[in-house]
């Protein structure tokens, strides 16, 4: 038996690490191939200063920007066999630089010797399947050789991520506008916009931190505008939330209530699609960005073609202690200790699982619901079982925190589920922490030189 | 007989005006299909704000920019079936604006009435061909309904363009540079550099354009970098040429010479790359950006499986009438009007060509090369000859009046190679005309509403 992953993001990872843990523990594991498109591991964590498309003339993967800090307390996040204390050998604050957690990824699957299994700078141009055979043929370009292969595979697992390909949208006037117009995936150094005037469209994450870095790094004022609504939190100064952009004319961008605002860049935090340019349509997840997708059973088994496999294909507040639930079950169905059940059944799963998501009406039902999601998950394979409704408690806490001062929320810490470690404050509030380098990071109680 | 083109540029759009052409006369033509990626036709002559990716997530296809005017004359691009006479019911001067040129090439376009031929926002995903049936199959997506459609056609006509996927080399720094670091290739407004000191590498028709129009809009400096010589026209003051660049730090960049320079942007005018990421590597052109590529018989006949053509692969001093040329031979090899020759003769083609083309040493003689090359083709089709030595003429004095006054060559005039049109001087000197619309450019001897 011959698998194939898609990605080494913390998803892939995840995947092979799921493995790797199986044949640890003397179990025959199937021959592995992972391509991945980028010359190292860790999907997003890796951090590119490119925008666009790559050397090799491939979309630019990475979305992350310079001086990005998690935006969620990594109390939620925990590898439960692979713990933030064994990795640092210490107790770390709550809000990782992104340097930091790359560092923590890393970690686990250089413990795990993984590397192996991974063909870097090796991107997948197409998937196709065989009736008659039922084999997968995917088809992979080395980009260092400039050369493809097609091999067949038994199973094929997606794991290529959903943060990347941006979505953009026009408004009237944006052929023409006199200054810079960019997506937040092409985003990189805030610095970029000292003392700038900036719009940012959009009211999720990526307008949040953006703004929040370009305030923190000396931009002249940031106005969020919003299609539905505002995000409400107590903003400094020079901070102003308006409602749904209309138009822009010059440098003056014109809103839905009659006021306008000169601003030197548009800022477009509106997303990202699920987008696999690289499957035909017979594969091809479409869903929007939801905790329940549209057409996975468990949330990752492809109804249509149960040989093939998603993984972190849904919204996130989990992240990775959900990539390794599912991961680890994935294995399983491979390996035959897990039965699928029937076409009817698996479809009445996800659109069950979606009517109970369409149910619920806060965030904290929104994060019980995903909690629930892990739980249900790791009951049915071996990975390390942890307090998953502790995880939910740091959720909650952090956005209580939030709402308190959205400046130094990431100031707080809060209690690992895993090891019951409580998190250190960081030696500097993060407003002032202008340095996000891993060293500077894991200084405990000094001074981080700047 | 089905017959596949991809791309609706100026070489696809001539490829459809040669069959169109044949029609027209009373002849049978095969059944043909263009697919095109973009919402329009004209290639790079659309112009389109995003940069990145499209809506679709496909990578944008335009590397033009706002105030772009055409940086050769007018004269020698003209089309001999089409001339601007014609289209514009007047003479015009010699140097225009993208938008002139746009509508100039649809207009042709229009008269032939070729438009159902295309699917537009359709985007060639994957070619292969079967030996046992020698036909090619075609993957292609159509963006808007967001499916696939796999067709057989007996010729594939690849007229993709190739200064679409940047060549971005890395420096050392670059990932801690403090401002904004981009392509040529998504570089839009250049009012987004005023008051900016900025940096630019490489010294082609991309770092000496885009540097003139950021002088032009208000740039506060401009320093070039050279990696072989410099380019040594008589620049304004605020403009430098400095050798290669070695790193940058923070906001400054450090130069071989040991001089450095601040800097808040760093555009790279390091070319394009041939890049067909839809085909698979037994059909796939890979060549340097010469003037006789490599493995293409007469320049577009693919010598490995001459079903499939090229078109426009080559670099370019002649650009639309040469499309033309090449469209016009391809459309009689395919009926059968012109044979090709066995693998060898054909090999021994290129090879030659590249061999002359090595031998030659200036400029002057490149030119009469591709204009040879150009007489070479047309004499085996009805392409209506024109004065090819005429537009070499033209060429010849674009580069005397660069040399002399490199912000101000476009305020000459030349003598059209077709009709023998003398072209007036454009209303504005070029430095001073901000305004680069179509009604602006077609006012005659009257000053443009800035
Ligand atoms: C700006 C931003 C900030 C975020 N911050 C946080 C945070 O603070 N905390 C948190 O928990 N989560 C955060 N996330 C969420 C993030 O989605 C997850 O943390 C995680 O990276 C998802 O892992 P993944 O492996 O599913 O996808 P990715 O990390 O996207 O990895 C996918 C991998 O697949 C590869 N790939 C794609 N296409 C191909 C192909 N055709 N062939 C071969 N390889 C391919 C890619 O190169 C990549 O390495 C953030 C996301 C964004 C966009
Ligand atoms: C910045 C810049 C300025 C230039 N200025 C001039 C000038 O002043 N004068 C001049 O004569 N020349 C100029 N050129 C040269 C230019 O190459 C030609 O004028 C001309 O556009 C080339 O035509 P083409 O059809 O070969 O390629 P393109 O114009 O690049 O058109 C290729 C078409 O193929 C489509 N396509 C690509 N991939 C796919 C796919 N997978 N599926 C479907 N469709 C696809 C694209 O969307 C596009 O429409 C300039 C080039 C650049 C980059
Ligand atoms: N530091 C960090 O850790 C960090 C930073 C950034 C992002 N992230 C992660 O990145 C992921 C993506 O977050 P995201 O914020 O980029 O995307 P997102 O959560 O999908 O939010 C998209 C936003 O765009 C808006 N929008 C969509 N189309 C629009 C249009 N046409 N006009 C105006 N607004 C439009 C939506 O508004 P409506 O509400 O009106 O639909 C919504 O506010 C998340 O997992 C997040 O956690 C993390
Ligand atoms: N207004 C207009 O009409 C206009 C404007 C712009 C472009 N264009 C057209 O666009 C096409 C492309 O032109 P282009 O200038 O983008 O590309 P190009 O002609 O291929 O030139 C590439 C340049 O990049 C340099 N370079 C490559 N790699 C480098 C590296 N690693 N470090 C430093 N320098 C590097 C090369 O320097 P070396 O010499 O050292 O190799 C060369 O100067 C042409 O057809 C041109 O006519 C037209």
């Amino acid at each position: 038996m011959k698998i194939c992953i898609i990605g080494a993001g913390p998803s892939g990872l995840a995947q092979l690490r799921a493995f790797q843990s199986a044949k640890e523990k003397g179990e025959a594991i199937p021959e592995i191939v992972c391509y991945e498109k980028q010359k190292d591991w860790g999907g997003l964590w890796r951090y590119d200063w490119r925008t666009g498309v790559d050397e090799y003339g491939n979309p630019v993967h990475g979305s992350m920007y310079r001086y990005l800090w998690s935006n969620g307390p990594k109390e939620g996040l925990e590898f439960a066999d692979y713990t933030f204390d064994e990795h640092f050998g210490k107790a770390i604050a709550s809000y990782p630089p992104r340097a930091v957690l790359f560092d923590y990824i890393e970690g686990r699957v250089k413990k795990a010797g993984v590397r192996d299994w991974i063909q870097f700078s090796t991107v997948v141009r197409d998937v196709s399947f065989d009736e008659g055979t039922g084999l997968f043929t995917v088809t992979a370009r080395n980009c260092e050789t400039d050369t493809e292969t097609a091999e067949q595979f038994d199973h094929v697992i997606v794991a290529s991520g959903h943060f990347s390909f941006p979505n953009v949208p026009y408004y009237p006037g944006f052929e023409s506008f006199n200054g810079r117009i960019l997506h937040a995936h092409d985003f990189r150094d805030a610095r970029e916009f000292e003392d700038k005037d900036i719009l940012i469209l959009g009211t999720s994450y990526s307008a949040e931190d953006i703004g929040s870095q370009c305030w923190k790094y000396g931009a002249k004022s940031i106005t969020v505008s919003h299609r539905t609504a505002p995000m409400g939190f107590d903003w400094p100064d020079n901070w102003q939330e308006v409602p749904a952009l209309e138009r822009v004319e010059g440098k003056t961008a014109y809103f839905k209530d009659g006021t306008e605002k000169t601003v030197d860049a548009i800022i477009l935090c509106t997303g990202y699609k699920h987008h696999f340019p690289f499957l035909p349509d017979d594969l091809r997840l479409k869903t929007a960005n939801r905790l329940a997708a549209t057409d996975l059973y468990k949330g990752v088994v492809w109804v249509k073609n149960p040989k093939m496999f998603y993984l972190g294909m849904q919204d996130q507040w989990f992240t990775f202690n959900m990539f390794d639930a599912q991961a680890w079950w994935v294995r399983d169905a491979i390996l035959g200790r897990i039965a699928l059940p029937d076409r009817a059944a698996m479809d009445a799963d996800w659109q069950k699982r979606q009517a109970d998501e369409d149910a619920y009406d806060s965030d904290h039902d929104a994060i019980v619901y995903q909690g629930d999601y892990v739980k249900e998950l790791i009951a049915e394979t071996d990975y390390p079982s942890f307090n998953v409704d502790g995880a939910n408690e740091a959720f909650f806490q952090w956005k209580k925190h939030k709402k308190k001062a959205i400046m130094a929320f990431r100031d707080n810490g809060y209690t690992s589920p895993i090891t019951g470690t409580v998190a250190p404050p960081h030696h500097t509030p993060w407003r002032h922490a202008l340095d996000d380098s891993l060293e500077s990071y894991l200084q405990l109680g000094t001074e981080a030189a700047e």
